[in-house]
């Protein structure tokens, strides 16, 4: 890795301090810290295209790890960034491109930050970790911790989707199902990792989480041709997925191989929107607390206290962005255009990337010329309840005269 | 590509004839011959590392494509070969691994196929192209033809599975349910296509099918630092999968980069396993037909009479492998072994080669210091009723105190 820096700081609220950089990170670490690097415009940090460490290894001088094998057995990173033509004839957008993480172990973005906890564990001989969730995150550590060797302990709203808890369990994790919900489950597995020495996994908590959610935007950039895009679209629940994008741009600025961060777009819920109201009024920190997180589809991004809610004001800002709120309706109808016409199975947080394209190019935030990135944080496989058509239609045939009939109305 | 040659080819029941190639092969090729290229010991069509293609089209000199830009969309292909450290402790093979096709746009290898018959309908502006299918073939050329901007219409089996059938509705593609099972429609898919002038997916007719499967022996030699394995497992169904494998490693050996094939492992349902039976009574081709493909779980290779039988007969015997059949309880087991020590999350007829170690150790087809490749055909988030702990277990907890109590009890 390159050389952690010692000046400065970056605080979750934005604020800036100084002070010595840890010796190195003795266990999986458990701050409210940034980490960053001794970029000085250094180029050398950025991998060339023949580095031998592939898929998100390929930013290990950019990673918090020292230059050893990597040991996690699962493939992570280097997500297709793919421009289906029809998607692009239909939206008028000719530089629109889709960051494809349906195409990870487990079918979301949220298995980057599994690999990098799990091979921080592996490497310092870490035999449990555990994580709160309400469903990705716990379906991604259940079955990275299996490939690894590793214990993992989910804690769990009760209400938990079946299907994901199916998961968890085939793959072996020990499952706590809480009666009071996602907070109380934070609260118990946070406690649990503290009392007991275990790794912990929990987003906003564990900084190396926003490092590996990072690497995404190092590979827009690079699957570019070494350009970063005009605006990049991204869900927003806890706020850590967008300030990873900002904190990845920010870096090849500092390296030295960039000029500029693209405009970052956040998207959130109509019914579950604590950021975009804040950011509307003007706050740097949410006043109110929502309590609306389960009455939007898009439970991905359905979070009615973010955790990075003052980071993601302050790097919405600085990437002279904004956020942006969509119906569920127009969620599941954007579910529907990116099969149809980008042959991509979304999941519905992920699909709202889509569904704000229509008022951010009404309201001017996109304009038709520019080059626009949407963030597909994840696979609508693990919830096929939302892969569903808004018109189904199929022909039940007996004979091939039907057939012909049939298609001859076409 | 290779230039396609002149002199000998190979048919499906594995005798070989001499004859002109087709030239260039106007519209999508609809025959019964395999495909032969202008080997002569050439490593020139071994793509170099560096080589600007990549995934899938990284063999586009073994593929009957000319040096054109790949136009299709979805990245396909370079899959994950991968060696989970449990899995080798649990099965005592220190060199097994597992060929991870879950990780493709739709959760099976049929994409690859897909993609290299719609690359080749959008050379040749083929608007429309057909398949039958009981399931994945028919979600694959949905979703595949939609990002292409290609009409695709489905023939399947009346009672189609639902999640599968809303996914390929969802994509845009037209489905016809065909009372009278899937030979059904595969005759109507056929005549359609004919009479239509349609491009044809089938497998076992549309020979670039077998040409597109091929690229995963390719991949994992290469993947292996170049080197072929001892044992390479393969789930068998109409048999096309397992002689692409054979063909691959053949095409390594005429191009005089390896020596040998490995030994394929054919793995078949026990309620299904025509192949099996007609190699055991050491036929060459089929002598009678099964009819019992419904009873078992593994749909993905429940076939009764293989189209390319003859051919996996000749093909098994060339690699000096075998057939085994395993039963529908193995293979439940199979899905959760893979699951808690490999975290990858198979389709029955992919974890049927897991399934197939025990028997195969047992009578001497597989040493403990072979090194094995399971391919692993499948995701089995397509079909979530088979991703099921065999003993779930979850924990309802009110209180910190709960928690701790079971805790101290593990």
């Amino acid at each position: 890795m390159g050389k952690v820096r010692s000046e400065t700081i970056m605080h979750w609220d934005g604020s800036m301090s100084t002070r010595e950089p840890s010796p190195m990170l003795p266990r999986i670490p458990d701050n409210d810290d940034l980490i960053l690097y001794d970029y000085e415009y250094n180029a050398s940090l950025i991998p060339p295209v023949s580095a031998a460490h592939k898929g998100m290894w390929r930013y290990s001088a950019l990673l918090p790890l020292d230059d050893q094998e990597v040991r996690y057995p699962l493939f992570v990173g280097n997500t297709p960034l793919i421009a289906p033509d029809p998607l692009r004839q239909l939206t008028q957008l000719p530089r629109l491109w889709l960051k494809d993480e349906t195409r990870t172990p487990t079918g979301s973005n949220k298995d980057r930050a599994t690999a990098l906890v799990l091979e921080y564990a592996l490497r310092n001989k870490i035999g449990v970790v555990s994580c709160a969730s309400t469903g990705n995150v716990a379906v991604s550590l259940a079955v990275g911790a299996a490939a690894s060797g590793i214990k993992a302990v989910n804690f769990v709203p009760a209400h938990v989707s079946e299907s994901k808890l199916r998961i968890m369990q085939l793959a072996g994790a020990t499952v706590f199902k809480v009666e009071g919900g996602y907070e109380c489950a934070f609260a118990f597995s946070r406690k649990a990792a503290r009392l007991l020495g275990w790794g912990d996994r929990n987003t906003g908590v564990n900084p190396l989480t926003l490092e590996a959610k990072k690497t995404v935007a190092l590979e827009i950039w690079e699957q570019l041709g070494w350009r970063v895009p005009d605006v990049l679209v991204v869900p927003v629940g806890d706020g850590i997925t967008m300030s990873a994008m900002v904190k990845g741009f920010r870096e090849l600025k500092a390296c030295g191989v960039t000029e500029r961060l693209p405009r970052i777009i956040g998207v959130q819920a109509e019914y579950c929107q604590p950021l975009k109201e804040a950011w509307e009024r003007g706050e740097v920190a949410l006043q109110r607390r929502y309590q609306s997180s389960a009455r939007t589809i898009a439970d991905g991004i359905a979070v009615d206290a973010p955790i990075g809610a003052a980071l993601a004001l302050h790097d919405i800002q600085e990437s002279k962005g904004a956020f942006v709120a969509v119906s569920d309706d127009d969620t599941l109808h954007a579910i529907s255009i990116l099969a149809r016409y980008a042959g991509v199975l979304a999941e519905p947080a992920a699909a709202s990337t889509f569904a704000c394209l229509k008022p951010a190019l009404a309201s001017g935030l996109i304009t038709p010329d520019d080059e626009v990135v949407l963030y597909i944080t994840g696979s609508g496989l693990k919830q096929p309840q939302y892969l569903a058509p808004e018109r189904p239609s199929s022909h039940l045939v007996h004979d091939f005269a039907e057939v012909e009939r049939i298609l001859s109305s076409f």
